[in-house]
């Protein structure tokens, strides 16, 4: 029998640095012999990644927060079956860009979707899975678009307003208050190096 | 101020004459001076019908029955907020070749996803519309299985078992049998213009 792999999820605002730091996070793993799949959401399989063309398109006739929000959660539930919960029996480290908690801050704080409907929809959709470890890149909306703008590849999401943004980092920050054993919170605003060396401390704590 | 129009949905199992019927009730009330749209689930709007190719989709890792729960209502909530609502507002009176009935007979009865979850994605995704008729075409999986057949066109649910079928056959009868004010059951294993006289009957009785 393996040892269960650890489900590390990466979250913030746009332009936090996610998708940067994930690299780094699997080096890091990798170099003391771990096996780790890097994954993000929406995605993480043939068929989510096709919803996720869906649901990150632009549709003439809009998409509304109910439809958005069901979308993401049926991406989740075929990546999570197909992909992440099967890596984790293996014994494999998963580390996702983006997970449940994107739909409590995006669909949730930022469109207004209640917490009854994103409490059934996680039970619905996760069977179960949780992540061990959150890390949240908290990073001001302004400076994160601005990253975001420089980088190119915008989309729906990088449209919307600045109250939107700070609804979205608000939530991050009152989730992983509220459950400090899951989530870990980290400054993104300073340089990345800076951000790496607290990154690399906070992996020793958590992962080692 | 229009007079709201009605919602007339259209269920059964496959092969039991659902769309056959629809053009039927469609040039009924048409020819009693009413706007008509005819649409169909999943699909109905250029997102839900996207949505409907990947869940009507052969895919080499399956799709589990809370990905196609999920990507029914995602599909049914685009579909009610861009199409059937603003119809039903404008007076027209829109027939649909089934809605969320199906998720009840066949992701409920047929593939076990329990009532809770099916209560919940209600809430979320119909924004308090409902059918003012469902009409139920009762038929025998054998004999639409084998119409079915004859027509082409066969999608993943024409490869359930016998006893899926039946399943989603008995909650169809089921629902019918608690809420008659809202549905009604046509016996459909006799020939098609028969089927159509009663078919009249009921609409002079329900839709006159
Ligand atoms: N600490 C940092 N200082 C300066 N630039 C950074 C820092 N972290 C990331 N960047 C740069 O900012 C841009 C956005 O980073 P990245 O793509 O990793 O963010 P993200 O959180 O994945 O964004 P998105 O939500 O849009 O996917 C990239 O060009 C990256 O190189
Ligand atoms: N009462 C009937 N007697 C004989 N044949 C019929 C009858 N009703 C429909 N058919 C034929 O059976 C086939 C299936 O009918 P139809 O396509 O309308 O069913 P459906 O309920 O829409 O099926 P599906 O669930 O697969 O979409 C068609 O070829 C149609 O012409
Ligand atoms: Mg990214
Ligand atoms: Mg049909």
């Amino acid at each position: 029998m393996n040892v269960r792999g650890r489900f590390v999820t990466l979250e913030g605002g746009e332009g936090a640095g996610k998708s940067t730091h994930l690299q780094y996070i699997a080096a890091w793993l990798e170099q003391r012999g771990r096996i780790v799949v890097q994954t993000r959401e929406p995605g993480g399989s043939p068929l989510a990644e096709a919803v996720r063309g869906i649901v990150l398109g632009d549709w003439a006739e809009g998409v509304n927060a109910q439809t958005e929000l069901l979308l993401m959660f049926a991406a989740r539930a075929a990546h999570v079956a197909y992909r992440i919960e099967p890596a984790l029996i293996r014994g494999e480290d998963v580390i996702c860009d983006r997970f449940v908690d994107a739909s409590w801050a995006y669909q949730g704080a930022g469109r207004g979707i209640e917490a009854e409907h994103l409490v059934a929809l996680e039970k619905l959709a996760l069977q179960g899975v949780r992540p061990d470890l959150t890390i949240v890149f908290d990073l001001s909306p302004e400076i994160g678009l601005a990253r975001a703008k420089n980088r190119g590849d915008a989309n729906r999401f990088e449209e919307e307003s600045m109250a939107f943004m700070s609804r979205v980092r608000a939530a991050y920050l009152e989730r992983a208050k509220a459950d400090p054993g899951r989530y870990a919170v980290i400054d993104a605003s300073r340089p990345l190096v800076d951000v790496q060396i607290e990154l690399a401390r906070l992996l020793e704590l958590r992962l080692a």
